[in-house]
């Protein structure tokens, strides 16, 4: 008999079918057992007595299993029907238990077990509806993109020098020569603004912080979007909003189930995104956090939360720009304010009080970077190949990046980035 | 006046228009200068006598201009249309001359310099065709996988041991403790069919090849599928044919101006690809090749070209799978043929003549990996994690890898794979 997805039983009812998949659980209630069957779509319920699980015998939870039955009405059960009068085939045999077992709350498993067990702990509906939403969220995007004629760029992660800040770079072994990890595909993305003016990657970066936090992993997938001729960094804050619309509009068409799984609601995302100076923020925070707040040239956590919660109450948006940071917190890339040079034409895109998004209008004549450089103390030696592109005409243009893990961590208010992230890599894990 | 783009321009006929891109070309004929202004949708011609030209002065090719014109019908201009009665601006000077001018043909510029300047190169019209239809493939990969409920993934690129292969990975240090970068996700889109049943990744691997040939890159993007549930090899070459099928549809339907400028002409998938297991094909190659040929364990180039002539003759099909190669040439996770043991469920699949993909059915059982891995004197311990998904139920499952770089210089008959990528990482080559 030929398989049906677990998705599609419920439009059989009163027919045989044959599902195939994980034997996810087995649960004995007197005479009668249960058994929920997993499959790529979702799960199924079936019931049986003693005597049909015969086949099951030394077969553990998550062996492979054909499951042939009649679908029948059961409010109780999910998808709103079970399968009856059942013939169970075992078709690869799990013989030891699993090494965990999730239910519907991660808590009752600790984070370690579920990380060094990822290849099996990442079957559960609760680990799959994350990496699902994430790849909805990914759809999105490109589709968003797609159809304002972005191009799709795949960058080099071999590179000869680290861009975006000093240390933080892994070392390769390149044939002999050093080489570096790319921390972001900045530089490339910008050059290709030269060749098709929209242009976005989704790739993997490397950081190699050395940070044991529940927001840092060494390895993300970074969403990253440039736009040429741009008017200034309010143009590219308008594309980004377009993109988290799109983002979050694959999601809701595509996760509902994994949604209401995971008891997470979407936010909205205003037409226009409410936006802040940086100077304004810190005239705001002065009062709830102290006038010494007035001379930080950055955003602390709690500066953000509070702004989170201010633009909540003032505007009913889960979200806030707030722009102009100071050029000195910002990478050398950045375009200055012309009417305030110590303040940037960049934002940071604050998601319920949280820094999401990173992103700004970049110098684009050859000039201003030997400027920025020579101020900074930076030769461009390194990146002279990169700096050639400016030489030969590069337009207004600005973007920015949004990390995959960090937008699904917070979407999904999970604890810990690493549950947003299949494999995670950090200080002290590099497998599974 | 709000720019137009150059895609937009023909169906503007009689109206003044703002176009805004860069400066491809200046051509003086006689008291009349034809110009190209080329932006990220196309090109424009523009014409002028030497006194609208006055704003160009010191303003080299490539610089960023806006041009205000009529829209006019010239049949000899490209779209048919050009502008004149124009006024010109220089919004972002270029004060020297372009490295490299590319026209139709890439032959007068040597290789080296247009990877040398690749930052600028890569704006040419025949060079952004090349990447134009490279995301196309990559938008039709995924648009077919994606409706046939795949679910995308991102596997780590850092991981503790070799998986294809002994010495060929390139080695970083990560936090003081060796690591290597990934040399292709296989073993997590295996894992990943434990999950999702249907997996892809569009992703960069890493090959530290030392091979300094037309067709070896050593980053490449590597377009992997893995689909679970299947019945042998058969059902992964039929998903390989939806996938190309799916990929030259979105080719065919976004690049017809691309693939005329580079004389490219898609091929035609047939529905089922012909199909010659290797001791058929030894037994045909015998003939033209030699005797000798039989003993081989896997199939030359010339073999290859060969095959491909025969399936062009015998089977009007550009396209040809060579299934069932000789298990010792395969990896370790490759499925016998439990009717030949010595022969594989692998396949090659060969189009005009080269091979163009791999893949094959996998080992599903714990048991069958032990001792694969046995039999090749490796000890499975720097893949513990990975065999731990085998232990707890996986079902019979295959995949195929396709190396987008190759396909498209296959596809567009480049003379070297460094044609095909954008920046391309070589032995001689970590920059731009």
């Amino acid at each position: 008999m030929e398989r049906v997805r677990s998705s599609e039983v419920a439009a059989r009812v009163g027919q045989r079918v044959r599902v195939v998949g994980w034997l996810q659980s087995l649960r004995r209630l007197g005479a009668i057992s249960f058994l929920i069957v997993r499959d790529g779509a979702g799960i199924v319920q079936a019931i049986a007595d003693h005597e049909r699980l015969a086949p099951l015998t030394g077969a553990e939870a998550e062996s492979v299993v054909a499951v042939t039955g009649e679908v029948c009405i059961e409010r109780q059960a999910p998808g709103g029907v079970e399968l009856r009068d059942i013939a169970i085939e075992v078709i690869v045999e799990a013989t030891e238990p699993p090494p965990v077992l999730l239910g519907k709350k991660l808590a009752n498993v600790g984070l370690p077990a579920l990380l060094d067990h990822a290849v099996v702990a990442n079957r559960f509906p609760t680990r799959r509806a994350v990496f699902r939403i994430g790849a909805a969220a990914m759809r999105g995007f490109r589709a968003l993109l797609d159809a304002e004629q972005f191009v799709e760029i795949q960058s080099p992660k071999l590179v000869e020098a680290a861009t975006e800040g000093g240390a933080n770079v892994f070392a390769v072994d390149y044939f002999g020569r050093p080489a570096y990890l790319a921390q972001s595909p900045q530089l490339y993305k910008q050059i290709m603004v030269g060749v098709f003016e929209r242009v976005y990657e989704v790739g993997p970066v490397f950081r190699a912080e050395p940070h044991d936090t529940a927001r840092h992993i060494n390895q993300y997938t970074s969403l990253d979007v440039e736009i040429g001729f741009i008017s200034d960094h309010l143009d590219v804050m308008a594309q980004l909003t377009r993109v988290l619309r799109g983002m979050l509009a694959e999601v809701a068409r595509a996760c509902a189930a994994e949604l209401a799984l995971l008891g997470a609601a979407l936010p909205e995302v205003p037409d226009v995104i409410p936006y802040l100076h940086f100077t304004e923020a810190l005239e705001l925070l002065a009062a709830p956090l102290g006038e010494a707040v007035r001379g930080e040239p950055d955003l602390s956590p709690a500066a953000e939360r509070w702004l989170g919660q201010w633009a909540r109450e003032h505007h009913g948006s889960d979200w806030l720009f707030v722009t102009g940071y100071p050029m000195r917190k910002r990478p050398f890339y950045t375009h200055p304010d012309p009417e305030r040079p110590e303040h940037s034409r960049s934002f940071d895109l604050l998601f319920r009080g949280t820094e999401l998004v990173t992103g700004g209008q970049r110098l684009h004549r050859h000039a201003s970077y030997l400027a920025a450089l020579e101020a900074r103390g930076m030769t461009g030696e390194s990146i002279a190949a990169y700096l050639e592109a400016f030489r030969h005409g590069m337009p207004p243009h600005g973007g920015f990046a949004i990390g995959l893990e960090r937008f699904l961590m917070q979407l999904l208010d999970l604890p810990n980035i690493r549950l947003a992230t299949l494999f995670p890599r950090d200080l002290a894990r590099l497998s599974p």
